[in-house]
């Protein structure tokens, strides 16, 4: 059977462990075994710096085990991914694991970073030239987040999907997780 | 000469090309062939989409032949990194690069996110407790970011510094960059 790590901000909700659950269950039921990033034991820590050392350490043991990472890259705390979810991604694609992400925003990058950062009418910008306030160029690929992350996914023949959640399902919608085990189970 | 591979979000200056020159001009300075992103041949693409994947492939195939990667990770446009400098450090360490890492900024992760999403003073918040706005855990191990980075550094036996640059100078200031360099050419 094969592993499949569940990268994603999930672990910061109250109900962290219950989600890990849920996508656990999902997993089984396409034939796969997920595993959570709070699943690995954490040996007790002499002091905050060093738990989250070993809460690191636990992380990076999980996806080197993993046969394949499901990413939930929904923008967290701002208009990019979770840092510690495109993190695992890249550590994924370096070791060679099969690499699939989601997104519960459908909205591109260009505008969601346009929308916090930008000054005026979108439409007045020059194509190819579109800089933020600070002068900062933003990227114009219609792609959902920073290049590096879809251009992974695809350069490692990987999955990328979205679906636009309810926002106050932004962090729990399954939706597009499932439809990626979907895809992932008619894999040969 | 071993070479290094400069990510950082420097590519979305308005000066992208010259700061780009100042860091290469630094590593040879300190015996190393530093590799810039923009620095690999892009080919014309038919469309912006295709772009954004041929850039990706190039700036990996880069980090690829790298021995060392430096990655800037100032916060950018938000609390956290530069997503895609982000990935690219992951992807290094799962590549078995050797990884390091800096920030202009010194003000640690839980101080910037709770600026950011807080609610109230921080001092009125149980440890081990602390939660945004929306409830969502923010991290306390007296970190710059995310765990998995500072962690995935300290996995791969790297380096990680921190320097207060001026804000006008957030993203040009060398100061950290040189003294990994530094680091790095002392190491036997």
């Amino acid at each position: 059977m094969k592993t499949i790590y569940l990268a994603g901000p999930e672990v910061f909700l109250p109900d962290a462990g219950e989600i890990g659950q849920r996508k656990k269950q999902l997993c089984r039921q396409y034939g796969f075994c997920g595993l959570f990033p709070i699943d690995s034991e954490i040996q007790m820590a002499d002091d905050h710096e060093n738990l989250g050392y070993a809460i690191s350490r636990g992380n990076e043991a999980l996806i080197a085990r993993a046969d394949i990472i499901i990413a939930n890259l929904t923008p967290f705390r701002g208009v990019s991914a979770d840092a510690g979810t495109v993190y695992e991604l890249g550590l994924a694609r370096g070791l060679g694991k099969f690499p699939a992400g989601y997104s519960n925003v459908q909205q591109d990058y260009l505008q969601r970073v346009w929308q916090a950062f930008g000054d005026g009418p979108l439409s007045a910008q020059s194509a190819g030239e579109i800089r933020d306030r600070q002068g900062l160029k933003i990227e114009e690929f219609g792609l959902q987040d920073n290049l590096m992350i879809e251009g992974g996914i695809r350069a490692g023949g990987g999955l990328f999907t979205t679906h636009d959640a309810r926002p106050e399902e932004i962090f729990t919608d399954l939706t597009a997780f499932e439809r990626l085990l979907q895809q992932l189970q008619s894999r040969p």
